[in-house]
């Protein structure tokens, strides 16, 4: 397959194994990176990863060119560089990529959350990262998937239409061009605000966690994440959160999806309200709540998404009292100060910026940092 | 029995009801007031009341000396007056009863939440009252009790020791002292920041049920709202709230107990922390959660308990970021203002009282309107 992109994914958690396998039995080059290696040695060993999916969908043995958990060798022979671990692993990927990238090669991260791309430019200008390297971000990730074992994985459903976007966003066509052998389904995200701010799991996860608090944490989960979740009093929360990060959007200029109209977009449910919304798609039924408060719905969703989107708030003159009070909980019962370790405007280098200046920062690039 | 007092309780819910009886039993002349004259026909018709307990406890037939929803009839044989209602009528009691107090007349609130005397006697101002009764409120009700039917209540505990104040406390021994042949159980509070500093139901019910709403509002209150409800995460968002409850306190000079301390004194209930000392308290086994989040939980504990607390920090400069998130998601939930249906300084008429001039105020009294 000369001529085609060769992939390096990074993270071998359920998504990443998924990625790369899908890659494989597609026929590109492809090969993991994951930092701890005990949790790819059974994949190093076996040379790829074992498929399932849906029926109709991809199945079978991906045979990787490179199993690894070194980083000079990983992005060596890369073209396209699939970043799928938490987000909260964005910048140190960043720092330590930094030194062994090369002109030409391309990152995306599945997803950003909020302000990913922003973040990953800027922990490569943080340490002089001379290569011209393009960066995106997904809206979302692409796969619904689970791990069935350590050399396995299991693909639910590939969506539809995913929104990418590259910073600047005059780059986006050519990273959608990069990838369209392998995966058509993206589509233009206009900038990374926009993808950023269309996180939904920003509004969802979070407060559905914190005001199910107790009942996560004395049943271990033991309920339906959403179709018990989400009752109307919660349903209100959420569409308040919602409409505040929708004015945050706006405030920078931006016409944000609500999660109305993602829930019709994306599921094509619908309803009076968003709490007859969710309880209409039937994807939610059977999703488990998480057996723990200690959860990437809390440690990565406030500090990647409501800090990032509370900060732009702030910074641009719109009061965000609702996701103000998750975040303020969520540092409360996790004991930790997430504005510190979250993605304020100072930690992403934005915040001496007008919204004209970010605006043509994330279009067109051409910042001094 | 001459030279007793004659005792008027307004409110015929449980506790009402429960105190009116035992009144009665305990050989008081007794009248009971309630603004629906149905929630009184089986009293009235009965002509008293029919009490249950724990063993060695007051039982039998509380024969009532008059049952009323008329203000004027129920004031004019009263020599004091227990107002056993939620805390959101006070005002609206103060305002009905102003025309028809006489001197000398005691109103004791039970209990006052928070500033519930201050709200009474700056009712009772705003319509030029003439009358130089005594206010005073109590820190918790001193029953724990239940209703069994119309014209029946039962009481399971009636407390040792309750902290009480009068407005200003230079009158709160003279109110001790007239209600001592009925209730030796009352303590000198202090004063009524103090007793309203001290309101343990401001931390614990607005977020016990807020942390639970997803599982209240799903399963109908199907769980214990102490033992289930109070995770380690749940308490250490109480011990937050705690903390700054204890903070305003310290502000206005007051060394408020702390949950820990009154869980330790009410109960005798210790542990490493407050989830421990809640775990530890074998009261709380049994007692399940409400069945809704249209509940005194939050509509009475947020506006009468949370919002003064909070007005007061904010006034002298305490920043509660915790309070503020738990009556922010309360005001989301109920889509309603808590803290322009509550108790703010404006309206408690002490905006503009300096630390000194509220200590004189609620110690000495003597201010101008």
């Amino acid at each position: 397959m000369s001529g085609d992109p060769r992939y390096l994914v990074i993270g071998a958690g359920n998504g990443g194994k998924a990625m790369a396998a899908h890659l494989a039995l597609m026929g590109f080059q492809a090969s993991l990176y994951n930092r701890t290696p005990d949790h790819t040695a059974a994949i190093k060993a076996r040379g790829g990863i074992d498929l399932e999916s849906y029926e109709g969908g991809p199945r079978g043995f991906g045979k990787l060119s490179l199993v690894t958990s070194d980083i000079v060798e990983a992005l060596q022979g890369a073209d396209i560089v699939m970043v799928v671990t938490p987000s909260t692993a964005h910048a140190d990927i960043a720092r330590i990529s930094a030194p062994y990238l090369r002109d030409g090669q391309i990152i995306i991260l599945h997803p950003g959350r909020t302000c990913g791309a922003i973040e990953f430019q800027k922990a490569l200008c943080d340490v002089n990262c001379a290569a011209r390297v393009t960066i995106a971000e997904a809206e979302t990730f692409i796969y619904a998937s689970r791990s069935d074992g350590p050399a396995q994985a299991r693909i639910f459903r590939i969506k539809d239409a995913v929104p990418l976007a590259a910073l600047p966003a005059t780059c986006t066509h050519e990273v959608l061009k990069a990838i369209q052998s392998a995966y058509p389904q993206y589509i233009d995200g206009i900038n990374v605000l926009h993808t950023g701010l269309n996180n939904m799991g920003a509004i969802f996860h979070p407060a559905l966690t914190i005001l199910n608090a107790g009942r996560i944490e004395s049943t271990h989960g033991d309920y339906q994440f959403y179709i018990e979740g989400v009752t109307p009093a919660v349903a209100r929360v959420l569409e308040v959160l919602d409409r505040e990060r929708v004015t945050v959007a706006a405030s920078l200029g931006i016409r944000a999806r609500t999660a109305m109209e993602w829930l019709e977009m994306a599921y094509g449910s619908t309803g009076a309200d968003l709490y007859e919304a969710i309880q209409n798609q039937s994807g939610y039924y059977g999703i488990r709540a998480p057996a723990t408060l200690n959860h990437r719905y809390i440690f990565e969703d406030v500090p990647m998404s409501l800090v990032p989107i509370a900060a732009l708030a702030q910074h641009y003159g719109v009061s965000l009292r609702g996701i103000d009070s998750i975040i303020r909980l969520a540092c409360i019962i996790h004991r930790t100060d997430y504005w510190r370790r979250g993605r304020t405007l100072e930690k992403l280098g934005i915040e001496h910026l007008s919204v004209s200046e970010l605006t043509h920062y994330v279009s067109e690039g051409n910042r001094d940092w």
